[in-house]
């Protein structure tokens, strides 16, 4: 006998659950489409050069490797933006700016934790093509839209811009090789606070659980001018621009990222974006190598051990891997997966536990067409419906039509079998009736008030009203 | 440089192609809802034990096998009924009869044909927990009404039941083992004849191109008996049903599965389901070993080359492999991808390029968060709208919506600014205009024609009551 059971760090998506999960794909996609974005599949499976580019240690150990049949060495997909790259190469005709969005499964052979899946859903949006600013200023617009439509109020959108954080570190004169983990580690200002972020920055620190945490071996003097720097006045997006202005005044070439970010202000101020929903934070990095400018993430206020939910930011480098052509891009990627749970947790989303609008109940096994017939004049005008086909009695079959929350059941028995005539019983109705009784006898009486009577071919019309 | 290319056997879906899969699946999803049907999502990675099973050593070699980070030997699913199985013995509280529908990528590592793929979409419907014949005929009413409501008038269901093929195969004593072998033949007699099967039965032959296939090696005796049981005349259900009763009138162990066909026509009959839509083909078997009972198949006859686009059957003996609990099962697989092809191929999927239907075009580019506020505009109003963030001049951005088929362009220069007022363009007018009329000046005239310049403040209603 074989262990009914899934592999570690993958999950089954029950129906109720699964609704829940269609129902939020549905208003993704619907913003997504509003934007002009238009649909793309790629396959699961990347040659492994594909998935691993230049090839960072830690990306290369998350991902799952296989052998084609052919013995080639291939690798399930870790994000949406690599293939999205590759396909842009390969197929140069694309229409640009090509707006495209991407929902599907991304695999990560991770330290599975609650929440954090080895298979999990990414919905992404891409312009590939333009290297306007205003491009980012629709990504983050179709951010701020997507988060309003899923009914979440309290979010926060954090942008930042990669070229500001280059020119910290020519300023501090970091050494070229030291670059991105120096972003990594600033990026955590939010989540440890800046007494972790100066000692990793230098001589590294024991975290938590105990860990040793290596230090980067940046000198006091370097340390202290990318504090500085970190500390300066958050808040209102426009002072903040001007304060950047004032930190780099002996530094001209970091007016570039700036001016990004002021124009990037102005497009969101158009846009009418709240002034508290998308706020700069100066320490924002994203950990992908391939940003080269503005980068974004939101998180949930009332959620946010969930982390950044939705990320992103330019990439302008990326797409030269395979072409050799510059083609800029700029993009962010929900986590699908995650975000459900973060709803579910916040009673934001709420689902029906089916989709099934009414349950023909069978008493009489022998007449079974009959139940068929019925049961199919229903769904042929469009009503969604079960026909019971297990071997328990009606009082059973009634029960099963509570639990799953299916609002209407049909019932004939011999009776209505010979005067043409079916019982139609609202189980919401029911419901209700039910919970304002005590005593059996009430109950009982309840229960009849739900339910009518009719002449069979007025079934249809009666369920349509009805629901 | 890296090659943007994918491994052998998988497939992009472009914006295209990928809106028409979409309206299909949504078009499979809405009549699998109509019958009750819930949705399921599992891992695509399970236990290589799991997807084994008893372990066929064909299947063993189409299945893409991996390691979990843990070390364990695991692999892509290869369809999605090995799944539901595990799902249904590890959930036992799951409400039954669980009718499930799953929509999933599944993964062979077969040797990749035109149309087929090493990965590719399958849309199942199952019914678990119900022995009752009834439960067969509700998948094959779905087979039947999916078809029709994607758009299909000529295809063929055909079915059978593996009970009268056990009945036969013992009527004419082929030993136990040889069993599925034999099937595997007799259902290549409506790709092959009859003089194949025969071959095949007995010393093998060689194929079309030139491969031997090796015989079976039954007597000529017992092929003879088996060619008498294929001759019977098909067509009509009930005549083909006698005609079976007096083939095996000296062998009564035979009504078991005659009586299961028989109940099956009365319930097609009462859903008033065409006599010629399902027919009764003796021959087929379906090739996986767990079926039991009822099997059945759906072939296009304007695009036969596709071969069985929705097939399933019977199997009460798969879930016992997990849990040791006897379990009936009854179920059909959709080939998404293949239908997907078939359609195109006849032509019946008529899905748009874009699902956008306003192009906003970009003119002033140091204006451009004066078009953002009207792409806005227009989105927020629930108008699918791009805005033009390319690089490229008004006449390019006007081609480009054409190509697209983008129905509306928006155009708002100097003038219109001045004016506060825009210039809205109906670009599927413009294309009729100018397929009227010849000769430049009447080409700019027809152009002309197909557009308004109004206020700005009447953007919005213009618009949708030109959609």
């Amino acid at each position: 006998m074989i262990n009914p059971e899934i592999p570690k760090g993958f999950k089954d998506y029950l129906p109720k659950e699964m609704i829940a999960r269609q129902h939020l794909i549905s208003i993704i996609q619907r913003v997504f489409e509003r934007y002009g974005f238009l649909p793309l599949d790629t396959p699961s499976q990347e040659y492994a050069l594909t998935l691993l580019g230049k090839g960072s240690p830690e990306m290369d150990k998350q991902i799952y490797r296989l052998r084609s049949p052919e013995g080639k060495d291939v690798g399930l997909r870790f994000d949406l933006t690599v293939p999205l790259a590759r396909v842009v190469a390969q197929y140069p005709n694309l229409p640009k700016p090509f707006r495209r969005y991407q929902i599907g499964h991304v695999f990560r052979a991770e330290k599975p934790d609650p929440g954090r899946f080895r298979e999990f859903i990414q919905a992404d949006i891409d312009i590939v093509g333009s290297s306007l600013i205003a491009s980012d200023a629709e990504i983050i617009c179709i951010m701020y839209d997507t988060l309003k439509a899923l009914g979440i109020s309290r979010f926060k959108i954090r942008i930042n811009n990669r070229k500001v954080l280059n020119s910290l570190a020519d300023f501090v004169k970091i050494p070229e090789d030291k670059k991105i983990a120096v972003f990594r580690v600033i990026d955590k200002l939010e989540k440890q606070g800046i007494d972790a972020i100066k000692e990793e920055l230098t001589n590294g620190r024991i975290d938590e659980s105990g860990d040793k945490i290596a230090g980067l071996g940046l000198s006091l003097n370097k340390v202290e001018r990318i504090i500085e720097f970190l500390s300066q006045e958050r808040g209102n997006k426009r002072e903040l621009i001007s304060s950047l202005k004032a930190f780099f005044s002996d530094f001209p070439q970091a007016l570039l990222g700036i001016n990004e970010l002021e124009e990037l202000c102005g497009y969101l101020e158009a846009m009418e974006i709240s002034e508290e929903s998308v706020v700069i934070d100066i320490s924002i990095a994203r950990g992908l190598d391939y940003y080269t400018g503005t980068v974004f993430e939101a998180i949930l206020q009332d959620a946010q051990e969930f982390g950044a939910v939705f990320a992103g930011g330019r990439y302008d480098e990326l797409i030269k891997r395979f072409s050799g052509v510059e083609l800029p891009g700029t993009g962010a990627s929900l986590g699908v997966s995650r975000i459900l749970d973060a709803l579910v947790k916040l009673n934001i989303l709420k689902t029906p536990t089916s989709t099934t609008q009414v349950l023909v109940t069978v008493m009489e096994e022998d007449k079974i067409s009959q139940y068929k017939k019925i049961a199919r004049e229903l769904r042929l005008s469009g009503v969604n419906t079960e026909l019971y086909l297990g071997n328990k009695g009606l009082s059973f079959q009634l029960q099963y039509a509570n639990a799953q929350e299916i609002p209407i059941a049909i019932i004939i028995g011999s009776d209505e079998f010979l005067n043409d005539c079916v019982c139609v019983k609202d189980l919401r109705k029911q419901l209700r009736e039910r919970s304002l009784v005590s005593g059996h006898k009430e109950w009982v009486e309840a229960g009849k008030k739900a339910q009518i009577t009719i002449s069979r071919k007025d079934l249809v019309e009666t369920v349509k009203k009805m629901l």
